[in-house]
């Protein structure tokens, strides 16, 4: 164990044990490596870690908090999921979208939801972005401008890869309508009816559907709710399967919110290499991190093209504006064609607005703030469950995103907690929406990215006596 | 043959054999009809045939003229395709996305582009009503209006329905990424892989396309280029193929610009009804009539709910926004969770901008101008075309749209004509790219969407030089 590890480690014992609480503020980075005879860059590194595994976090100019409950409170859910080793038919798309639309209602309490608060993003100024990008916009661009797409937004996406120290050139980039259609097109690009693809368990039902929707049949891995797929079954799998494809989601995974290491990440990239396997990385929550820094994608490590990275403005900027990305390494030019023949091109005016957003600055000011809103969110979340929910109930703690996955104990369904919550105006996403073969039927997903108040409160507090009415086990 | 059949018979006669010539202005409808003893209803519908079958034009406040020369000069194309009658696997993406891309260029002189020159189009006042509908954009309507749509565009696309006598309710339009998308959507609701589908012959290349991108084997059926589908031959593919959809367009046919009457349009909606085959009836052109009324597509004739109409936004008023819908008729439910799937939603700011402008009136104002237009482009370039074009060139002369076909004389091969002209600046859409086996190799389709300019009278002079070099037979 490194330096950093072990102080890590001793802070985390701290916390589950109850010494330090939830709320309190961790020593400086300075006075903690004094008092600990470490350096600094010590003292920030095992923050970090501790950071990454949700337990502290740091709140703007005022250090880092402890963010987490004492074990007792609140267990984290640590196993992996064991999913079956054989490939599978997916047919989810009709539980998928009664949910959906059951949970599209303003009235109902938005646990379910698949977004957050649209009242935490900028529209006001991305409006002004839209009203003068509008008026310059030459009417020769809507012919010059189709799939690849704006080159002023593709270069403002690749000045951002490469703040992150990535290069993606411009040309490499094909703007979509949004990552679901952008991870679509890959998934096309690479699988034909029939083929086998990999993916995590549980996984982002839209990977479901876009599988259920081209005929391809799923693989699924077990996957840790922290620390994500599981590189050894993955290994053998790779062998078993030969999959055309790996989806998975390396940062705040939907719906556990794990989150792979950097040494991970570059592990999983080597092992698809091995196998001459594209990896199609949904990173569409890799900005939401609650971390010191944005955690890198998988395809910061690929040096063999195979990684098409996919991403959007949706969840961090711009909700119904419909603009995200791919970054389809090697088969940049097949997803552009691919695109131009289904749906010729993004938005217009939509790219423009965007582009000057990211042009006049700002973004990262707005991500700051909506990060903060989210965590906190979190914390009021977690707490909740831990007030309201049965006691043995586990739940995630991811440091980003925001979902939490809520693992429920004794014998449980949720599909009828979820019909007997929507019945009293409360939605939440079941488990099995998040399976091929509709598992995780004692697991719930929560959404906490809408503003705490004292009707979410009571919500979730109804929600946990329709839990304990529905069997499971109240010690 | 009735009376005003007749009329238009005796019309077409004497433009044929010269008597009236290119440019001469028809009698009144009042004149014509005291002068022939017949009512003036029957001397408006004889006009109103003859501005369908591309021969007379009104223009605004000021009468009926001659658009089409003795028969001598041009002869137009009279003939029905004749494919095989054989299911065909489709593999044309490449030659397309070439041809297209070489054609990307505004330094070439569009004859091979898709698109209609956008400085047609009223970029400024749509500029105002995206500016309007931004700032009073609802945050919230980002998450309540995901597909189906914009509920206030989708009353004004229905309202437009009911001023053309159809009742399509608001509930059953489906918002898209333009009506690419939407084709694309209706395909895939109803046909999976290894299905036949039947098409045109010439077709749309993107029907080619999206076919091969499904694995669904194509079925060509003869097509005329002024009437449309032979629906003698359409039945009995249906018998023998037992398809799974029918993909055509029944107004301005790209490339033929052929347009199915009424009666025509009613046989073939009950011949499908009868096989229960759905038809997927794309009508991205039917605005752009240059006849006196909006020629109503085969959804007007749907009672069983088979038809599934789909338009757009992009060729008649605001290109590049990227909006378009589907009226899948009794499939509405399932496209629109299918587009949900693929891409959640299509942009909110321009779905408001659109339904803003829509809301204000001036669409129609505006189409106006943008039919005139184009009517007065074909004129000029099928003039080009009678003086530039060896003898023995016939045309089409659609009486909509925005693209003639022309059948070259002799042996030629229009791949080798289409890269010799694009080596001088000037690009033409191959026949090739309309046909699953790459058929009509001496056929081009010419965009006659821009404004005419010596520019475009040179080229077309250098394109007749380029089409006698390569052996078109010149007497």
């Amino acid at each position: 164990m490194k330096r950093y590890e072990a102080l890590a480690e001793d802070i985390a014992q701290s916390i589950r044990t109850g010494v330090m609480k939830l709320g309190d503020r961790l020593p400086s980075v300075r006075q903690a490596g004094a008092s600990r005879a470490v350096s600094a860059s010590t003292v920030f590194q095992a923050y970090y870690l501790l950071e990454a595994r949700g337990l502290i976090r740091a709140r703007e100019r005022s250090g880092y908090y402890v963010i987490a409950g004492a074990r007792s409170a609140l267990p984290e859910i640590d196993n992996a999921s064991l999913p079956t080793p054989e490939s599978t038919e997916v047919d989810v798309s009709e539980l998928v979208f009664d949910i959906l639309a059951s949970a599209q209602n303003r009235d109902v309490v938005p646990f379910g939801s698949a977004f957050p608060s649209p009242l935490l993003f900028p529209f006001a100024r991305l409006a002004k972005s839209m009203a003068a990008s509008i008026q310059k916009m030459d009417p020769w661009s809507t012919v010059d401008d189709l799939t690849p797409g704006n080159p002023t937004l593709r270069r403002q996406i690749a000045l951002r890869y490469l703040a992150d120290g990535m290069h993606v050139h411009t040309d490499d980039i094909v703007i979509t309508n949004g990552a679901l259609e952008a991870l679509s097109l890959c998934l096309h690009t690479v699988a034909r009816p029939g083929d086998s693809v990999i993916i995590e368990s549980p996984t982002f039902y839209g990977a479901l559907q876009a599988l259920e929707g081209l005929g391809l049949k799923a693989i699924q891995v077990a996957t840790h709710p922290r620390e994500g797929i599981d590189l050894a079954q993955l290994a053998l799998a790779l062998e078993r399967h030969k999959p055309r494809a790996c989806w998975l989601m390396t940062n705040f995974q939907n719906p556990l919110g794990g989150l792979m290491s950097d040494e991970k990440k570059q592990a999983l990239v080597a092992l698809l290499a091995e196998h001459a396997v594209p990896l199609i990385e949904d990173d569409v929550y890799g900005e939401l991190y609650f971390g010191g820094r944005r955690p890198l994608p998988a395809k910061a490590f690929d040096k063999a093209g195979l990684v098409m990275h996919c991403s959007s403005f949706s969840k961090c900027l711009a909700p119904g504006y419909r603009v995200g990305w791919a970054a389809p390494g090697k088969f940049a030019g097949a997803v552009a064609r691919l695109k131009l023949s289904r749906t010729l091109s993004a938005s217009a005016p939509a790219q423009g607005a965007i582009a000057d957003y990211l042009a006049k600055g700002g973004y990262d000011r707005h991500l700051r703030q909506l990060r903060h809103a989210l965590s906190v969110q979190q914390t009021a979340m977690l707490q909740a469950v831990a007030r309201y929910f049965p006691r043995g109930t586990k739940a995630t703690r991811p440091a980003g995103g925001y979902f939490v996955w809520v693992e429920l104990p004794g014998q449980v369904d949720v599909l009828q907690i979820q019909r007997s919550a929507l019945s009293l105006g409360i939605s939440v996403a079941p488990g099995p929406m998040f399976s091929a073969e509709r598992k995780f039927l004692n697991c719930l997903r929560l959404n906490y990215g809408h503003p705490w108040d004292e009707l979410h409160e009571a919500a979730m507090a109804t929600l946990g006596r329709i839990i304990a009415a529905n069997g499971a086990m109240v010690e």
